[in-house]
């Protein structure tokens, strides 16, 4: 899964840092940027109660937010300086319970457009060491340009 | 939205908020369930700045793990005594951004099968009284009978 | 499901009719564009063997083309003069197995941004009068201005 | 992408031949299996004017009616002998327009469950012998033990 994207904004490492820690989500969450190379983000959450469904495990809808955000930001590295990102779609399966002391998302961009971004997601869950992979998904995006923050 | 189905479950009501208020992930989003009909739920979060994106508006992935909450509980709502419930898949379109100070979501049960149920998910973003629909998503569940919290 | 829509372009439905006759995939597989509102468009399909899956009934893939299509000029109507309609990405639910002698199905715009719209994707198969809801979807377009016929 | 998978049933390829063959749609619209693995399934198809929407390309749902079909025989392949197959629901990206004389389509498998079978869809245009990634996908199977053709 190795990256085939040139950055357009030289800065993306430090502005989409700054952005993700920017959300509320993500701190409330837990979640930590573990990496942001172009076109792949890797997002890592621990296990707490507060993640929990009723049997114990991560939540589903936690788990997919964590890989729509990994997926966000992969397709944000990619795009013009000033430029913002809008998540149109995403769909998930849900491959395995996420049950487990920690869960690593990724969003990994597969295609590159002016308007349009399509991203792959993925989430393991990690229990005693072995990684079990619990989600995979597709994610479109789209970029906005002068119109951060505005939707489409 | 009138709810067409008949529950196999009389105690389906007691149980589903049971079951909710043991999801830690709803208590830590502050999550409310709003109504539990045969077929249909409603689930309500206000807005806090632990719930934002970077720009202050509700953050996607927590409004989808809302609406995804509503689905699954609407299907659970027609399942057997002693069933539980596992989300296969979802997707979601997101029609606006989630500016407001109150989101609320909704699962509607529009195929109920004896393994597989599929679900409309709708939520809408209140602002000053004003209502946005906000996200729209198809569901499907897994009826699990004897076999809680195991997966598919 | 009244149209709620006001058409940018008054010639939609002769333009949507032509281009509709021009798709050389709807002949072969004998669809007929059977309404054309602004926002919605609904197209038939009659039962023949090479329409097929391997029961003898409509095959799933068919059934969802047929959707596709009644989604995409359902956006087409709601486009400015001079563009183009690209599907960007569709999800279906399979409801019930499409057993009958006919298939209608629906596009329903339930959002129409300047770039991107999003439909409803609907099929009901029809076996001696009786119509059971067989298709659920949803489907992002985008409007390709002055680019009709490249991809986004 | 190797097949990692054991196939219960060892008879699987002759049954998924003859199954190919009996869908009508396969025959109408000139599609070929390639290749029939355990969880991996080729299926191609040549351009002709039958199979293009209104710019003379392949038409999309066309393109995910083979990659539909690939996924649902690399599904098939891994089931027990007697069972059936049936498609719940799939979700597709278009990443480039189908321009060009050959749309070759993969499934393959990524979870294999008792009852559901989680398969990636992807489809390759060529064009003057290069190979464009035209569509990606997910897609979802439920396999019917002693129910074949009746849905879930």
């Amino acid at each position: 899964m190795t990256t085939r994207y040139a950055p357009q904004n030289p800065d993306f490492e430090r502005i989409g840092r700054e952005s993700f820690a920017k959300q509320g989500a993500m701190g409330l969450l837990g979640a930590e940027l573990l990496r942001i190379d172009p076109g792949f983000v890797e997002v890592g959450i621990d296990f707490r109660p507060g993640l929990s469904q009723q049997h114990g495990f991560f939540h589903a809808g936690i788990v997919a937010t964590i890989a729509d955000t990994a997926g966000g930001f992969a397709g944000f590295t990619l795009f013009p300086p000033g430029a913002g990102v809008l998540t149109v779609e995403y769909k998930i399966n849900l491959l395995a319970a996420a049950d487990g002391e920690r869960v690593v998302a990724t969003g990994q961009v597969i295609r590159s457009g002016r308007t349009l971004t399509i991203c792959q997601l993925d989430a393991h869950v990690i229990k005693g060491g072995k990684r079990t992979h619990c989600l995979t998904g597709m994610q479109t995006l789209m970029c906005l340009v002068g119109r951060a923050g505005v939707t489409g």
